[in-house]
């Protein structure tokens, strides 16, 4: 939101409620506990039989976005990043709370981008703003989203639950949004892609508005015995399942689904399989599934529109958990994934 | 957590997952839906005939609490502004997720007390971590909490509820917190300030570690027409509670409760009245009481440990809401509470 003093001045919202009346309001209109974001609590009332299942997570400018990104793209971003966990929980969403710091007195265009990519997220996940609090901040844009779907009572499908002899499924394909960061971040390897516009663009898309399997939800309920999303790189991710888990497992680099462009990257020279698959931000399921059950749940998976891609095995804990290349050689993997504490010199 | 480059290294924490390992893991231990935060989402099994209440406040470094604040405490705010909205709907506290933005790799000192923070308020408030995102950010520290409270169903205490004729009731005393603030932010009120140290410390805590009356929910639950808590200044949020409600009202300024320090404050010129009931951060409750309902809400309150005040009555919607002096004159007041993004030029 950064202005040129010889700007015209711009429009300008002023007050707290009136931010809420005009732009957060409209979003909470259709769920009744939400009493239109006029009182200082929401309610819901939980359906019969069905547990409530909750996650948190928050995205902030020059950590998960870029600065100068669009607001609408941030907006979904936030809500997105939240419903990938329910999904991958094997969870309905239906409603989430927002707390926003705005650097400074939002602009009524900024906001009216940002409320306009809030409801095309809601619309596509099928949920609505219940609550929020609006803030202003010294540092940066941050968003935190607490998300809330519905499973049948004890239903939610763990993280460590996956048993030897389960198949590794991944929805959809990885390492795009790695790819599409990357594009951004180094201008060097921006000059040296050759892909057109249309591919690029995609490949932003998966980095600036992830768009998580949200027809995959009943099917991990019904068919997996473990899932999670996958947040922080599929080597780390599926590390970090296994040990959930106490299993082992493996997972096969040249199985790993690759989109058109991805591959194109590949054959250029401009991304390598390591990068793709520990890059992170896929917004994807990693899923285990009972290996009588695998065939069903392709099958299911086709029926709701998703992609799923066989890509491992879960093993018994004394195996291991490792990720091999086409020649059957464990890959040698630089890095494994984000960690927001990690410092440079510890990995 | 700013250090001079000539201190020794200090203890740093490093990795996220020993950050959740070490410290919240720990505050999440006796939830069984939170699965020791080694999962992506938590589970609330909603209790039978009853809803679940949600809120949700942030607080930021050098907005809500000054930079250097102790993590102890800004631990403890952050929890207790989201239990005193549950408490003012009469809702009982019973897990909270976190969402934390820490503007360095936190050092391990810090990070234990805050964990020894939030502790003290879970204990207090009853109520347990069930999931959270721990982030880094290039800002300030922020910390963000959706709080999550019970009620029988449909039994919500709503702010939009008020009728003519409610007796208008606040818990504690009001205006220590606006002193305290005062105090610490202009040295030169500081000087004048003739109060012991006891009374100021006092005064200070009241601002960087709110105690919102825990029990006095049920009894708002049971006996209250509308409430909703202080925050933003109690003129600002009557007028809220009367608009929202779409009636009248009038407080009476002498009769609003002050306590001992902010009594000898006013009697040495270092604050006003106005000021006290217009400065915000109270955290007590607001309550209108039907008059037949007002002896056994004060003699239930009284039960609970908690004092309550009355402070003035709800009147018909012509009758405007107004503030008036022990003359029965409306109170000149030049700001009437905190807003984010009321511009100066602006109020």
């Amino acid at each position: 939101m950064p202005s040129d003093p010889n700007d015209p001045p711009r429009d300008r919202v002023v007050g707290e409620e009136a931010l809420i009346a005009e732009f957060w309001a409209p979003l909470a209109a259709e769920f009744p506990g939400a009493f239109g974001l006029e009182d200082d609590c929401a309610v819901i009332a939980p359906e019969a039989g069905h547990d409530l299942i909750v996650t948190t997570d928050a995205v902030i400018a020059g950590v998960h976005f870029f600065p100068g990104e669009g607001a609408n793209e941030i907006a979904w971003k936030a809500l997105a990043v939240n419903v990938s966990d329910l999904i991958a929980k094997g969870a309905t969403p239906f409603a989430y709370v927002m707390s926003i710091a705005l650097p400074e007195a939002p602009e009524h265009d900024w906001i009216k981008a940002f409320a306009e990519g809030l409801r095309l997220a809601q619309n596509m996940f099928h949920c609505h703003l219940i609550g929020g609090d609006t803030d202003r901040t010294p540092g940066p844009l941050s968003v935190s989203i607490t998300a809330f779907g519905s499973v049948p009572a004890g239903r939610m499908v763990r993280r460590s639950t996956a048993r030897p002899g389960d198949v590794v499924y991944v929805s959809g394909t990885i390492g795009d949004a790695a790819l599409g960061l990357d594009l951004r971040r180094h201008a060097a390897l921006s000059v040296r892609c050759t892909l057109g516009a249309g591919a690029r663009a995609r490949l932003d898309a998966r980095f600036c508005a992830p768009l998580p399997p949200i027809a995959l939800a009943p099917v991990v309920r019904e068919m997996a015995t473990a899932a999670m999303d996958i947040s922080d790189g599929l080597v780390k991710d599926f590390g970090r399942l296994c040990r959930t888990s106490g299993v082992g497992g493996r997972i096969e680099a040249q199985r790993v689904p690759l989109s058109e462009e991805t591959q194109a990257a590949l054959a250029m020279g401009l991304t390598t399989l390591d990068r793709l698959i520990t890059g992170g931000e896929d917004y994807e399921v990693l899923a285990a599934v009972r290996p009588q059950r695998a065939a069903e749940f392709e099958r299911l998976a086709y029926a709701a529109g998703t992609r799923v891609t066989c890509i491992g095995t879960i093993a018994p804990p004394a195996d291991g958990v490792v990720a091999i290349d086409a020649t059957g050689a464990p890959l040698a993997i630089a890095h494994t994934g984000w960690d927001h504490f990690q410092s440079p010199d510890a990995s």
